[in-house]
């Protein structure tokens, strides 16, 4: 009989644990969807949730419902076939893909066969099965334009793969250094696979890269011999700015691997998205040739095997709804996001805008659409700066620390509005007007 | 202006995409999900989903009527509450945490905080994500009893982590050859990290560990200091046998990550599984103590971000239905699958016991619970087999080499009756002894 040991206080030390663990910036995305909880009475411009006020109650029922009546009518299904659908086990790449092609044809103008787009649980799924099929090993990277979004860097980070970063410069992406990093890379034995871009209002910058520039990107991509993975949430929400062509659309020799979510234009629980991968891949025995969809797919069946049905059939639904449109589905939103993010320029000029009496070096861009502002301060806006902000002033915001790999962003925060009231932006921004005179003062008492 | 290049045939060579796209194995998973798909007119002994014929049509409508009626009532939201519960991004962790505890409490008798559940899209996540957390890199080791679920190997094989097959025996477990796998393991410098074991009904063996092995088995992860992964998708498919005690209940001292799947007793199609990670871990500055849940949490925030709410309010509602018992909602289930397996095996002696004419070398185990029997067979039951199997004789079954991480199994195939009718047994047995008749005479004239 062996001695059973006395549980010690600690059964797992963190260093015996993956690497990532010991990351701070792996606990990111948890600390963003979950700060508003841990504040309740606070005003959030933290998250970049979608607005809760535009979801009806009925909404999954309605969809689920709409799909119901699709696979009975157009698609012609009985009701066995109907129930096996919605319930049972699912394809890999999903049930959704025709509907989803359409979306893209109609809202993008991209032509994506249903064969190459792997439905998954959320885009987040989606950025991490394609980094997992591109990456060998710790020599094989990927770029990424910083500020980039904390969920490429920690899907990353999750399988050891290095981000190298590339500056965004004035345009909101710099083509000179992004050539250079490639080149010192290659150079120094690595292999960059592909560069991680936000085309449309970037998140966290709200920045957009000018159509000549996504030309020139998918030459470089073309020439230097690299993907680009292009995520896609924000599109739709252009204010009222002329929507240009993203990267795929451009795309005439499958150098785009494009991620799409409808977190942002269906809805968030659902967690449904996907990637459109129609890149030609050779087979293990040379003879026929596959599509980087279906390797993105075996990878996928053993993450989590299939996306939610029932998740794929309330966007389905929503997809039918304007027949394919959710640029028509989303105007009402997109109309409330264009004032919120006016509330918030108008707001911040008027608080510290010349004449405002508010402390010097506070300055803020202005995103054309989105809904994210990014704000310097002439302070360090780190977590501990936020927990002051959100326990002393009921304010909350995003320090930018968490948008960057290395160094960077150290005096500078997010405001998203997607949330918000308009009564909730003003009282927001007078308390974050407390804090900046406080935090600014108590700086410079330093 | 940069010169386009013409788009070559192949965009990507596969030896340049991560290595286990390469692995036959890794579309196994897919294979078993697709391959009923290819035939529709074979009768399937191939996939272990669960019987359709036991969803309601109205399943998903009225399990989240039932889940939003709990929220209002005893869980006391209201309706901007539940809205946001159901329709918004949610915890990383979930929220049907507490019912989930009350479920393993009931059913299970294991006592769970609900702050100890990860809640993940499908069990096949929370596999994915706890090996992520628990190995470092290709020196840490994954043990599993072989042959094994092809769900596991896969997930190792994503992040590069080595599984070290452990024999099974005649008792389901081989705990001598366990022991002496880890010794023989950490004196070539590697560390094994856990075992994956089913020790209910396993898929593909139909075994199940007795009680004492149980002990022992806690009693050696103790004294070699390494986890025990205990799934148990089929434990309350335990026909006309007792039940006994998961190795979480067992477990005295925090050696067991419990692993569950509500796809086979409430729905596939919603991709609801969870992990029970109640191991302490320190943190990073050493101060404090978290739960190895939580670290597998930050993992899933970077993969899936969260599970989707509507599918957790669909298993919560079922959760409900019963108070918390599922092996009270499955009872009609259990009893279908008990006869079907007793159909299978009186079938099998019928058509190659003793006096049946049929060829020699073919036998069969006979469990007591889930659905599954492995038979041998005197040829070689792989891929090629199966798509003549298929193709001329209108039956589907499964290659055992699938749950075999090297060599193994070429001989044997696993019979599942989960989806059939008493009739599709008895035609597809039919079917099956004219195949192993054909091919018996065809492996023995070469």
């Amino acid at each position: 009989m062996v001695a059973m040991t006395t549980p010690s206080a600690v059964d797992v030390s963190i260093v015996d644990l993956h690497g990532c663990l010991r990351d701070p910036y792996m606990d990111s995305m948890r600390f963003l969807s979950e700060v508003a909880t841990r504040y309740p009475s606070a005003v959030s411009f933290a998250s970049g949730r979608p607005s809760e006020a535009l979801f009806d109650d009925d909404l999954v029922e309605r969809n689920l419902r709409r799909f119901r009546e699709y696979l009975s009518g157009s698609a012609g299904l009985d009701a066995a076939a109907i129930r096996r659908t919605l319930l049972q086990y699912g394809p890999t790449k999903g049930i959704i893909n025709r509907l989803v092609a359409k979306n893209l044809l109609v809202d993008e103008g991209i032509e994506a066969s249903p064969e190459s787009i792997v439905m998954t649980a959320g885009c987040q799924e989606a950025m991490f099965l394609t980094l997992r099929a591109l990456c060998m090993d710790k020599s094989d990277l990927l770029l990424a334009v910083l500020p980039t979004y904390v969920g490429i860097t920690g899907a990353a980070r999750l399988i050891d793969v290095p981000v190298l970063p590339v500056r965004s410069g004035s345009r909101a992406v710099d083509l000179d250094d992004l050539v250079a990093q490639i080149r010192h890379a290659r150079a120094s034995g690595l292999r960059p696979r592909a560069c991680y871009v936000i085309p449309d209002f970037a998140n966290p910058s709200g920045m957009r890269i000018d159509v000549e520039d996504r030309r020139r990107l998918l030459q470089i991509a073309e020439q230097e011999d690299f993907l680009l993975l292009e995520d896609n949430p924000y599109g739709l929400f252009h204010g009222d700015a002329e929507r240009w062509p993203t990267l795929k659309a451009l795309d005439q020799s499958r150098r785009v691997v494009y991620l799409g979510s409808y977190a942002k234009t269906v809805i968030p629980g659902a967690r449904v998205g996907f990637v459109v991968a129609d890149q030609t891949v050779s087979t293990v025995d040379g003879g026929g040739i596959t599509l980087l969809a279906d390797q993105i797919s075996k990878i996928k069946s053993m993450v989590t095997v299939n996306t939610s049905s029932i998740d794929q059939a309330v966007v389905g639904g929503a997809l039918l709804e304007f027949n394919g449109s959710l640029a028509t589905a989303v105007a009402r939103q997109r109309a409330i996001y264009q004032e919120n993010m006016s509330l918030v320029q108008r707001g911040l000029a008027a608080r510290f805008g010349p004449g405002a009496g508010a402390p010097a070096g506070v300055s803020w861009n202005s995103p054309l659409g989105s809904f994210f502002t990014v704000v310097t301060v002439p302070f360090a806006a780190d977590d501990a700066a936020l927990a002051v902000s959100a326990e002393q002033f009921g304010v909350l915001w995003t320090p930018m620390r968490h948008f960057y790999t290395g160094h960077g962003g150290d005096h500078e925060l997010r405001l998203s509005c997607s949330e918000l009231t308009a009564e909730q932006i003003e009282d927001g921004l007078d308390r974050f007007a407390a804090f900046v005179a406080r935090f600014a003062a108590g700086t410079s008492e330093r």
